[in-house]
């Protein structure tokens, strides 16, 4: 319920962006009224008209998301170059590079506890209460478009190389990154085909794009590859996918780490195990990359120092 | 649908914002493969994920709104100061002044034929294709409390000056405006009595708040008052009126002409038309001012040069 205290929030965020108009008096309105009367003339501030006071105070109020960590630190670095307020909905046991990230790029970590509470609730309130837009991790079309941009670039760089892929592997959780691409990808490099990879037990999208119904995964168990844990894909991201003819594989755990591993010692690369499934397939020789030239898309390294040195001691 | 074109746009809202990753390439890792694989490192990005890609293209898809003038121009205003794009579709016949200042203001406006068109579906339609999130011109708890600032500095200002309001008489379109400033003016005066003020047949406002249901209006005769050709208030704006026994007057066409003119002439203040009713009520005796303290909120002095000359010249 809105209060006085809401105006009261308005009216310090309205502090120096807006006329506080005074009060004028005038003797002849006064003896025609016979009595005082104040006149607040809003027509001075600089639209002619009271109405920046609303627009501004709504248009100021943010963007908030839900996120497990990357989409946090997208939303608030995002945030953070267009001036306005980020609110993320972060779980409790996110990891701590990816919290401590978001909060550094001024975004307002909000916790919740994953196995007890609804984090899209949680954010669809707090939109609410500070007239706030939300903004989806995958299933929205400037979402999915500007994830794309990465299948773009990956196109328009290797035709300048000389070399355009006829495989592209993409980490897959809700399927942004990868739908946004292969619409890219199909209209720069026709014929090219793309897969989708997702951690084992995490192949909602590998098995939707096989039965063609959009499958939700009950229960599955927990993963090192924070970053992809979905349960289904978008609509609109599989059906981008579908159309597109995109097929997806699955790696273990045991292949990210090892991919992992590889990208710090050959590649001199901080990969996060989400980050590292497309190169995980093509270490484990998944993906048909023999005779072929193949591009791999790295999606992500916030990983936090200690799981990355154990990762790193497997190595001995 | 989305499309490769969507893709390619995106990429013009980021070019400059992000890093362009570059493609890389390892020996061992094309040995292993058994073919060329180019790695797309998007760890590479300031927040160490490709995910500000899509942030950013959501987040920089702006406001869209759908407004007479004075919305329009606060939209627009509200967009350029948080460096926001602002879309505004105005109906084809608003008041030029209204119209130019919303595009001097960087607005983008689109226009529609008030009598065939919905301006609602076309805002829809354009929020979906870019992604921009809808600013409503009252009913929203963010817009009433922004709009409410107004009622908050006549109470402030008044207690300064030592003589608060025993009234306070407000022009009322929706209604954002009066239930925000009801609300700061009832905690910060207690006791002190609201009335808003409309054009004849278009007391949409008095009539709900008279009979406890919320009147919609069929088609009223046209009126000058351009900011306040509302048919019906809106639910949460007309809920806060009525929780704070807010009642309701109306003022003649001839009896707002009067107020343009008094507010000219005597007051050396450009008032437009619906920004002058509460002042016109007044100057026609129908706000009980005698031997009492009153506050008018002069809500707006966006008015054509042609219509104000024409009102004006009626002295004569």
């Amino acid at each position: 319920m809105i209060t006085a205290h809401d105006v009261e929030a308005a009216a310090g965020r309205l502090a120096g962006v807006i006329v506080r108009t005074p009060l004028l008096q005038n003797d002849e309105l006064d003896r025609i009224a016979g009595g005082r009367v104040w006149l607040k003339p809003e027509m001075l501030q600089s639209i002619g008209s009271f109405k920046i006071r609303g627009a501004y105070n709504l248009c100021s109020g943010g963007v908030v998301a839900w996120s497990s960590g990357n989409h946090a630190q997208g939303v608030a670095l995002a945030g953070r170059l267009l001036g306005i307020p980020a609110t993320i909905v972060m779980p409790a046991d996110a990891p701590a590079a990816k919290r401590s990230n978001t909060l550094r790029l001024g975004g307002d970590v909000v916790t919740y506890d994953r196995f007890r509470e609804d984090r899209e609730a949680i954010a669809r309130a707090i939109a609410g209460d500070r007239g706030a837009a939300i903004v989806p991790s995958f299933e929205h079309p400037h979402i999915i478009a500007g994830q794309g941009t990465v299948g773009l670039e990956i196109a328009e760089q290797s035709l300048v190389l000389n070399d355009p892929p006829d495989r592209v592997l993409i980490p897959c959780g809700g399927g942004g990154l990868a739908s946004g691409s292969v619409l890219a990808l199909a209209d720069r490099l026709p014929g090219v085909e793309v897969l989708t990879v997702e951690p084992e037990h995490y192949d909602d999208t590998a098995r939707s794009l096989q039965s063609g119904e959009r499958v939700r995964l009950s229960s599955p168990p927990a993963s090192i590859c924070d970053a992809l844990l979905t349960d289904a894909p978008g609509r609109m991201t599989l059906g981008i996918l579908r159309d597109h003819g995109v097929r997806g594989l699955a790696v273990t755990e045991a292949e990210v780490r090892r991919a992992v591993r590889f990208a710090f010692s050959r590649l001199k690369l901080v990969v996060e195990p989400g980050g590292a499934v497309a190169l995980a397939a093509v270490l484990a020789g998944k993906a048909g990359t023999g005779g072929k030239t193949t591009a791999v898309v790295l999606s992500g390294g916030n990983v936090d120092p200690d799981r990355f040195a154990s990762i790193q001691a497997e190595l001995t």
